[in-house]
């Protein structure tokens, strides 16, 4: 059995006083701390990120890491884009399997705002297709702008429903210490906000942020935490969103969903939160629908209906999600597991889910849906 | 048992007519044709690659390779400087041996020359510590020129013997094909080469190249390959030079080394053949003393004696090295472990070492030492 050992998660937002390297020490520090393990009981080290090499001049940050920590251990840096978390947390669990390590330590982070916001929209834009994406200047906002066109014309339905999933994630961010929004959004608020990119607006963005998480996984059986960390699956889709079947639906999301339930013998219905991947407000919509929450077309009525807020039949994104908690790069994926630990062990403060909580899946998704990582956890108790 | 079932390096150089699509897709098709493998038996994809994202503009390549192949399986990037391919290939062991997968595609691609050599110099030096070297201006030629001062004067040694690794690296580059430099060069060329940074010069220095590399490693005990792949390690030392305990050896080199040969269950006597990691010559003789195959000091004396050299009694770098063969950064740590599966299956060609080969070893090397990765490679006949 491998479980979550504990968490970290630093202060997102515009951290001006801090760069990659406060950020992933103050994130190590804090894990180990928080989980009461030592750095000498530590295996192996996975990295998550994806553009300090050029937001901050620095890759080969797995050795950064494991300077900061002061060990000679295997230390890796994993890079898929927004999905790199996930698939750091991935790799660390298949380690464990391997029989190679025993406690490994996860830690991400992704220091954006030193740079234009130009040049980060377009370090960004590398986890698009290049040759025909970002070549002809298609960024990240553009891209899911089609998407929620698709989406839209294909069900037939009204952009206002795009702020849904933005206004209940700006609210349990305001219930969240460490989030970047404190405040809440109405609907007048996001329609009203500066066009990004027809139909996004600025309030369906998920904003430019820095910050870090860390979690450790361990197979120690005397360990006392009750959550269990039961399944975690990847899938790909095309890079190129022109290479897709269809664009009102992520493929890679649906793969890698039946692969993480099948493995971890449940189906989405025994799911009591999820921490899902709203990059933009479509993105969170277009999960509800792979992930089996709703039926095509439907996501809405669940925000509606008040089914995803923290006190609903199953509460998506109690963190804030990318939107309202922010979205450092390297550190999301992690923190989304950071998060689900917290609900699961009962340590989420002022948005605490207040109902037994069964089982938290993690949803992360890099580029406009080429990479999905889905991770569950499981309650022990 | 774990095996390699097969191989493909590009030709390495200056490949104007190839981006970095053409070099994965190139090396894809070429392993899976080398090995007999459709690619639907492939369960994970394995990419190497440090600087794809800003001489290309392009992150994500797990989803390009993925893309490419036209799967929806599991594909990783992994990032470790110029230890991406080793760290690449021992993730992939380590995730068959975690029993989710059992053939795993490890590929590996840098495309350098299509930007100005400063940039590229630039994007190498984001390897070492960007805080206390690269915005002083310290490249890796100047943290090599250190290592390599050091080593000289802590061993009263004169600086003609920086340029016996290259001579010889050339010499078996010249019978490899797929080689950058197919040109024998001789001490005299060396010491009149342009003084890059005191006292390493051109000729003591590997070259910008555009290239890739792919193997196939299976669980299949059907497979008739006769290449086991018995040991896989990492280890890390600082990633600044300036807080390391000496500067004339590495410490990574070293305690990787013991932890392969330790799990491999041989000494480095039985090694019959290494793929050492000569980003410059220094690196190759510093190399030797890590490994356990000289004493501190005189390494110099195996290349004086023609011990390394392929009819020696342990051929390094029969490829050509770094130095002779290339070094596109992401496929150099895949190359080696290419070169010793064509050495052990005896399909090196020209540069075939006549000999029994019992043991091969592959060392790559991250920055200036901050990872090292050890695989060694076992001959079943």
């Amino acid at each position: 059995m491998i479980k979550v050992a504990g968490q970290y998660v630093s202060k997102f937002g515009e951290l001006w006083d801090k760069d990659i390297k406060d950020l992933f020490a103050e994130s190590l520090y804090g894990v180990l701390q928080n989980s009461n393990f030592e750095i000498n009981q530590i295996d192996a080290i996975f990295v998550a990120n994806m553009n300090a090499g050029t937001y901050s001049g620095q890759n080969h940050l797995n050795a950064l890491v494991a300077e900061i920590a002061g060990v000679n251990i295997p230390s890796y840096r994993v890079e898929s884009a927004c999905a790199s978390g996930g698939m750091a947390i991935n790799l660390a669990y298949l380690s464990i399997q391997s029989g190679q390590y025993n406690n490994v330590l996860v830690i991400g982070a992704e220091k954006m705002t030193d740079n234009k916001v130009g040049d980060v929209t377009k370090g960004l834009a590398t986890a698009g297709d290049e040759e025909f994406e970002g070549f002809y200047g298609v960024t990240f906002p553009s891209l899911y702008a089609m998407i929620a066109r698709s989406y839209l014309h294909n069900y037939n339905l009204k952009s206002d429903i795009l702020g849904l999933p933005s206004i209940k994630n700006h609210f349990h961010a305001s219930l969240n210490p460490n989030a970047q929004f404190q405040n809440t959004i109405n609907l007048e608020q996001v329609n009203n906000s500066s066009l990004v990119s027809d139909p996004l607006r600025l309030l369906h963005c998920s904003p430019i942020t820095d910050g870090a998480a860390a979690i450790i996984l361990t197979n120690d059986k005397s360990n006392k935490s009750n959550v269990e960390f039961v399944s975690s699956s990847l899938a790909q889709d095309t890079l190129s969103l022109h290479n897709r079947e269809e664009l009102h639906y992520f493929k890679s999301t649906r793969i890698a969903t039946q692969k993480a339930l099948q493995s971890a013998n449940i189906s989405i219905s025994d799911v009591s939160v999820a921490e899902v991947h709203d990059c933009f407000s479509i993105a969170e919509l277009v999960a509800y629908e792979d992930l089996g929450l709703a039926k095509p077309g439907e996501a809405y009525k669940l925000l509606e209906n008040g089914d995803t807020y923290l006190d609903g039949k199953i509460p998506v994104n109690p963190s804030g999600g990318l939107k309202g908690c922010g979205h450092p790069v390297g550190a999301t994926g992690i923190k989304q597991v950071a998060e689900l630990y917290q609900q699961i062990s009962g340590q989420a403060g002022k948005r605490q889910i207040q109902k037994n909580l069964a089982y938290g899946l993690a949803h992360n998704v890099g580029g406009s849906g080429a990479t999905c990582s889905i991770n569950i956890l499981k309650n022990l108790n």
